[in-house]
């Protein structure tokens, strides 16, 4: 991560252990991100598991969701950073223990706490796909091997990690998508947000599918990711008139000379503009508050000046007003930045504010001043940016919070995590609706690309089998519906679960990469699939597959498990 | 709080300095809570303030929301605990400063950095509704009062901290409702909840709403909330056959005796049942992996023994299966808690498996037997509740998980904090929209109750206008409609604003109560209003209204503030 990870604040837990080896690998980003964050049945199965002598029995759980987010066809990987710092830092306190012993019945033997106490995530081993990654139904995000009690209480927190985290990535990868390349994409969601580090999170995984800042402060802190905000309606509406502004002094941009009054220099400006034969007539007396606020912020920050516009009314008070202290600082060297729009038709609104900025650069000479930057806020999402393309618009910069990040489309990714294998032998979990059905054994899956560079399909394999190769000829077949299968002949592999974690020493373990790195990957990544796999309407489902004989092999353990029915 | 917030974990800052008096008053419960959580137009605002000599001007701001959730006439008001921890700790720490000053222009005056250095909340002071408060649209839950630029900075956190903890605890009040008051529900959202304390927050506040318990083990520490839990289907598939299992005795429930061999025990009751007259048929050979896991959750908790039991096929297999195990361990004085359905037709399966219960208690004449505890899971929602209402089902429990905590319904509560007075100078911010004007001036509000004991209507008033009295009529106007008006004469006067943070020593200060207490005077609250204001479909809006002062100086300002169009 590129920043310390809560430097020296909440972070520091001296009394708990560190758990197997983690090294260099930091602490999860919320402090609150502990062992006990998990169901209290991951505690009563581990005594029974523990009960049973069965607890160090080898298990494989597969970590994967069933069905896009969003109606769309495609989905972000994010959180696996957070997991691995979680396994990483896996140790119960004494106080933990305690609580865990206050919690299951009395009749539970000491014995199991004194197991508790001893359990770290040494002995797990984590196979994941890498975080930023372009992914798909029922193909494992992670596989995650081990004693089965201890990846039994895991289950709970790397599914919090990875849900949340890989829905709000993908909404913000899906908002980067309709909003088009060109377009800066501010995330300004903490106040909405599904709590403290709902907004935290946001923020991170936001950022990682694609926007380029936030407005919240902490996440820049935690995470490096660039900061954005100007001001409220409350700044505007806390002035009363230029009157109350006492120091009206500003030097010029270079140093070389002062304006006494600048408050003047804008008021004279505000004349000129009403005066203008081009844009004379669209507004009357401007509201007084409001140029006062406009002035404060401009003195305050010459050199970033950005003015929310429209607290009494767009077209008629705030752009005229921004436009006359925007001149202003221009005569002393400045280049305001732009204005902010967060009520009404935006479309219509930036389109009218982009003639004035025209107008004014044609009328008064002021070179570029028709590109000075509109960003529109207020409830944006993915249907509205798509309107606002269909209408035309002139907004350079979005400001989206509430439906971005608490994914107001669809709040929740279902992701699941299912035994596949213990002790060697491979366990389905049934189901009478078959996308709940698992896929069994303990697997690997690749992605397979075709001639154009794009990939095909994703498929999984038996961990035992030889792997797709370049240029030869393979089955794929859809793992419950015997009659959907294809060749493919691949021109590149690429096999997805890559070791994040070591169970035996000696194995290379993947490092975790700082946030920019997953984003760009994730860019890349995005770029690379076929577009109508992206599209908004109706997009093509990407294919996932098993090989042959795995599909045999499901629907062999599967008839074994079915209890034969009896029509009555 | 009833629990100590993170004992000695995470909860740890030395190096904050505490603020303003906050005593005994503890930290936030997420540590992640610091005066960072803000976005940073809070500082590009209070940095405007402080150059403007404008910081320390007094200025009221007004915590409210425009719209109930869900569709619905009502709220639950919750957060305010985390907001008055949140103000008591307010103090930067230089790493923030440091901070703070990297992301601002560098031309950015060193003398706001020590100004920030100095800043509490000792000079705010804290109005609001108690927590657990049934509330409504428009009416302030909170007013917050001090130093401009301090109370800015407030906005963002405030924000935070109460639109989803009030969103969710109305979220499950509405579920409680739609469930009746002898189900018990238990709050399962963690592993799809929108990041950690997004999951924490979720038990938290589900608890407060009406909940009876949560699986969530870290809230359960935090809070001190009934936890509730059993096992997994992985649990179930993770068995082979009950030759695994080792260990086989199991002690009598007053450790009179000890049968040796339990899995015979379970295996003899599974040959009766299904030769029974009554039972038999409806099952042949049940699964082998199955028995061998409740045989061995049994043996671990004799006394606690819940099965899920739709791991393979819950009549033909997993009911014979729990009833086998449940008889054997009656046999040793113990009684099973019961089963947990997860899929399939639950209303269905329900009353089947409770025939079955009850086909056992009299074929077997163990009383009781046929109120066998029946739990029932699997994405449900107020819908699929009311659903199952109207078809007729035999559920005891519900455990509710992603619509509850994701609110998948309606995923945010879109609270705004709008600047009223400052320097005793009424604000009001317009808007095309009607319902985005704001109410100005520093308030009151009231609560008037009618005769037969039900709230009629809340009322605002200005800060000294006198307090509505009982028995006297007194005419309450909609804020914004002129036509819509009404007299009242409240047979009782509830003042719903309290002082929960001093600015001045010497004032009474309400003290933060324990969740226990909230949760219910919550449940007494959401008892207290008229049916009509409570039911799902097209519930009677509850009113609320303005005294006829306030509602002529609103227009006032409106008209003074509004600029004077012209039609071209």
């Amino acid at each position: 991560m590129a920043a310390p990870v809560v430097a020296n604040g909440p972070g520091k837990e001296e009394n708990r252990g560190g758990g197997g080896g983690g090294g260099s690998i930091g602490r999860p980003t919320n402090p609150m991100v502990t062992p006990l964050l998990t169901d209290l049945y991951q505690f009563t199965m581990a005594y029974a598991y523990w009960k049973a002598g069965k607890h160090n029995e080898r298990a494989v759980f597969d970590l994967y969701f069933r069905k896009n987010p969003f109606g769309g066809e495609y989905t972000v990987f994010a959180g696996l950073d957070e997991c691995i710092k979680l396994i990483a830092n896996f140790k119960f306190t004494e106080d933990e223990i305690a609580f865990i012993q206050a919690s299951l019945p009395p009749s539970c033997e000491i014995g199991f706490y004194n197991y508790l106490r001893g359990i770290d995530c040494s002995d797990v081993e984590i196979h994941a796909i890498s975080e930023g990654f372009v992914v798909f139904p029922k193909i494992p995000l992670m596989r995650v091997e081990g004693p089965v009690a201890v990846v039994q209480l895991l289950e709970t927190p790397l599914l919090n990690l990875v849900n949340y985290a890989s829905l709000v990535a993908t909404n913000a990868a899906r908002h980067r998508f309709v909003a088009g390349k060109s377009k800066l994409l501010l995330e300004f969601g903490l106040r909405r947000a599904q709590g403290p580090d709902g907004g935290i999170g946001a923020s991170k995984y936001c950022y990682m599918g694609g926007f380029d800042a936030t407005s919240n402060v902490a996440a820049g802190q935690l995470f490096g990711i660039p900061l954005r905000g100007t001001h409220s309606h409350a700044f505007v509406s806390s002035f009363m008139s230029p009157d109350e502004i006492v120091e009206k002094s500003l030097k010029s941009s270079d140093g070389s000379s002062v304006c006494k009054d600048f408050v003047s220099s804008v008021q004279s400006w505000l004349s000129k503009l009403k005066r203008s034969q081009l844009l004379g007539g669209i507004f009357g007396e401007t509201n007084q508050s409001e140029i006062a606020a406009f002035v404060s912020y401009a003195l305050a920050f010459p050199q970033n000046f950005l003015a929310l516009v429209d607290t009494y009314d767009v077209m008629r008070s705030g752009i005229p007003n921004f436009c006359a202290v925007a001149l202003a600082l221009n005569d002393l060297g400045y280049k305001a930045v732009g204005i902010r729009l967060d009520s009404g038709d935006l479309a219509y609104l930036s389109c009218e504010t982009r003639k004035f900025f025209q107008g004014i650069e044609k009328e008064f000479k002021i070179a570029g001043f028709g590109k000075t930057s509109i960003t529109a806020s207020n409830d944006l999402n993915e249907e509205t940016l798509d309107a606002l393309n269909k209408q035309g618009h002139e907004v350079d910069a979005f400001g989206i919070g509430t439906h971005l990040v608490t994914c107001y489309a669809q709040p929740a990714l279902g992701g699941v995590f299912k035994l596949v294998e213990i002790n060697k032998q491979p366990r389905i979990k049934l189901s009478e609706d078959v996308s709940k059905v698992s896929i069994p054994c303990k697997k690997r899956s690749y992605r397979l690309y075709g001639k154009e560079g794009y990939p095909l399909v994703d498929i999984m394999t038996g961990e035992n089998e030889p792997p797709p190769k370049v240029g030869e000829r393979i089955l794929c077949r859809h793992p419950f519906n015997e009659s959907k299968r294809a060749y493919v002949v691949p021109q590149r592999v690429e096999e997805l679960m890559k070791c994040f974690w070591p169970g035996q020493s000696g194995k290379v373990r993947e490092e975790l990469q700082p946030i920019k790195l997953i984003r760009e990957r994730c860019i890349n990544q995005l770029d690379l699939m076929r577009p109508d796999h992206m599209r908004r309407l109706n997009p093509t489902p990407y294919k996932v597959s098993v090989s042959a004989k795995l599909y045999d092999f499901i629907h062999f353990l599967w008839l074994n498990e079915a209890p034969v029915g009896e029509l009555e």
